[in-house]
């Protein structure tokens, strides 16, 4: 635990106001979308880098440890602070510094929302792609700390293809500078990648160096129904290697579609057991041509029903029904593990087929939708907790769904990150050297490891 | 140096026909691309990651440098031997070893040659994007060691954002394996971005897993000719702005002209003063329609002349001039000293003002061209190693470019790294905690610094 003294320090670094010791306040700041709860020994809300610098600091001094947060919307557990630990949120830290039209670049902080950037670089006429489902609440430093994708991903990449240079605060309190203003640059080792993905364990973002796109003229969207789910796998698998270049490619199997089929605004009959979301951007006419293009080779691959958004209004609505799917699943059942797991292109069929298969075996219904066109499949267990036998059952399913996926060549993650949820599986994909090397480039960091420590690495490492 | 019995010890681990040991052999592994020169003390080609392990648990034994080397293109010395130190050549580890059409990957070892790559790619209907200007002889071991480039990353992107996954024996001879085949994946810290562009410094890569694209169905090329530079460069912003997306937008100035001119399939008017090079990706029709907007667009922002590729061997040709002009300088002085600098996209039109002021006041011919989509342009200052003011000039000139390039908020390289070359200029771009930072990660993986030591620090650096 942290003592008064030290409490009383923090506060003479961010004022009396910036810091929570109640109780009841602390509790507000104890979890992240996952189930897992840590009531943190004080929440902190520094004002700026300098700040920031301080605190990390006194953790050094006084070895408590400090996790960086966001809007807490991550999956994996990543802000859920430290026991005895102080979270530090960064909600202060949310101004968009700049928008350059001529450099093509934003300059902003950690703590601006993801949807509220995006709506400011449009206003701009250019575009951020990168687009979590939790765009409207989640931050760019959240984003950041976990390599954040989203549906557009097939065609524009994910957080880490926009992040040109960043102001970090590393453990130990020195304020550093990574990357550039520059659309490339290879001077030094590339922090800048190094720090994206690494989950609040390395330091803390301060300040986000962003590569802008210009807006693409036209966006088309098609909702695709199939009668089976292997066989809108396959399609997914035909579409992107026929070159069509779709920018989402969006997949719901029938437990999904279940639970977001009212919402849909269209009518999708029974008998279709698997949805795909395409989106196609580009110039008016390419855009026209290649959705035209996807529709027919839908329908050649077996697809029962084939609509195009006609107005932008449609296209949202099929969207929105994509982006509520997470607390929709909640429908099925009270409680619902989510991983996403990526395998290579070839292995979706497979991976789907035998998801249902893991279904029957532990009896437990299991949804799966997500970004198909990269492989990138969110896979939820959904259980009740009240009942020991599913609760149970719901970790052997996760063990068997990791199994399968790294028998695929898969990862066990591909944008929500390892956190605490997958530290203790951390094993499936790295080797001991690896994860060895690992710990010791966490320890140039931060050698008394107070950097948001038990997340990423498995409580039985070193 | 290194001692009999401990090549003896190399030889028994890689053959001894896979050893070089007499001078004159060692000599032509002095050297890369740059003028630098370091005779090595043995030079070995090792067979396989197994025996990569073992030459670097022997150099950490007795203490000797390793220096990984590829095809000796580089353009920084990151290739050049450390003095008394090992060459470790990568040529044997040349296999192609999967290209994956369903998976839209290849598996190749570093040694393989990049164009070499890209043509096995296309015969398969895809497309390995990057292409350094020397892709005929280049490795792509090296393009991940320096993150190569190329015209396309203006619309593609460097070898960074197509490399999944490596093998790699770290300094301390371990053998691991980062990333995954899969087209996302956050799972532990990034370390296949983190050796890209590493420059050899941190392991030997073996093994590269890359992502690879559909082949683009169309491609036309421009070439546009601007009465001045500044008028060319204001078109570069433009055109990048209004979302025509061009794959590629190269540009010359009149120094790289007078020494290409020959060369260009066209007749190129000596009053104009700068060409631009485009080429646009993507559907036929798409491409036409883009291609006519961008010729539009030049000829309403002054260009004097537009001339388009009408078949693929002129298209080629227009590119020939592009990929010879490093060696064709050589016509205007018999050295040069090249730098590859990026500035933000704005500041290209000050940039090249300010490289003439540059010529002018050290009073010797500085010729620039390169990705100007990008910012990132090549800036070879010309002079004649024989007449000492120039050689002095020629210095001081580089001194010039660099504190122009950091006032524009600019980068000392976007793709040819650091190296030897550009080391004693690290600290004009990064901070001293930056670097102790740097050099405690550099630590992390070679407590005994054995790994191409000498390259990206300055000597000065602790």
């Amino acid at each position: 635990m942290i003592a008064d003294y030290q409490i009383r320090q923090l506060q003479a670094v961010v004022g009396e106001g910036n810091i929570l010791t109640a109780l009841e306040e602390r509790w507000c700041y104890a979890f992240d979308a996952t189930d897992h709860t840590q009531v943190p020994a004080a929440v902190v809300f520094p004002g700026s880098a300098a700040e920031i610098s301080q605190i990390l600091r006194l953790a050094n001094r006084y070895g408590f440890p400090v996790t960086p947060r966001g809007a807490g919307t991550g999956r994996s557990g990543g802000a859920v602070p430290a026991p005895g630990g102080v979270v530090l949120v960064l909600t202060r830290l949310n101004r968009i510094l700049e928008i350059s039209i001529e450099d093509m670049v934003a300059v902003v902080e950690p703590g601006v929302i993801t949807g509220r950037l995006k709506a400011a670089v449009e206003e701009q006429g250019l575009y951020y792609p990168p687009d979590p489902s939790s765009a409207d609440f989640c931050t760019i430093g959240g984003n950041v700390a976990e390599c954040a994708g989203g549906p557009v991903a097939v065609q524009y990449g994910v957080t880490r293809d926009y992040v040109l240079g960043l102001q970090l605060v590393i453990p130990t309190g020195e304020i550093i500078d990574t990357g550039a203003r520059t659309m490339k640059g290879v001077v030094g080792y590339d922090l800048t990648r190094l720090i994206i993905g690494s989950e609040g364990t390395l330091g803390v973002v301060t300040r986000i160096i962003l590569r802008l796109a210009p807006k693409p003229p036209a966006r088309q969207t098609l909702a695709v129904g199939f009668p089976d789910l292997e066989m809108a796998a396959r399609a997914v698998s035909l579409i992107l290697r026929a070159g069509l270049a779709p920018t989402a490619l969006e997949f719901m199997d029938r437990t999904t579609l279940d639970c977001v089929r009212e919402m849909l605004p269209f009518e999708m009959p029974l008998e279709l057991a698997a949805l795909l979301l395409i989106a196609v951007d580009g110039h008016p006419h390419d855009v026209e041509e290649r959705t035209a293009s996807i529709a027919r080779f839908c329908r050649e691959q077996g697809a029962g029903l084939v609509i195009q958004a006609r107005t932008p209004v449609e296209a949202q609505g099929l969207w929105k029904a994509r982006s509520v799917i997470s607390p929709a699943l909640r429908q099925v059942r009270p409680q619902k593990i989510s991983e996403d797991v990526v395998v290579p292109l070839s292995a979706i069929p497979r991976l789907v087929a035998a998801l249902q298969e893991v279904s029957r075996r532990r009896n437990l219904p299991i949804a799966s939708y997500g970004h198909a066109g990269d492989g990138n499949i969110h896979v939820s267990v959904l259980y009740d907790r009240k009942v020991p036998q599913e609760r149970e059952a719901a970790h052997r399913a996760v063990e068997d769904i990791f199994s399968l996926v790294r028998h695929l060549a898969g990862t066990l993650s591909g944008e929500h990150g390892v956190g605490l949820t997958k530290a203790p599986y951390l094993e499936m994909e790295l080797s001991r050297d690896a994860i060895a090397l690992q710990q010791r480039l966490k320890r140039a960091f931060d050698p008394n490891n107070i950097m948001n420590p038990g997340k990423i690495f498995p409580p039985s490492a070193p």
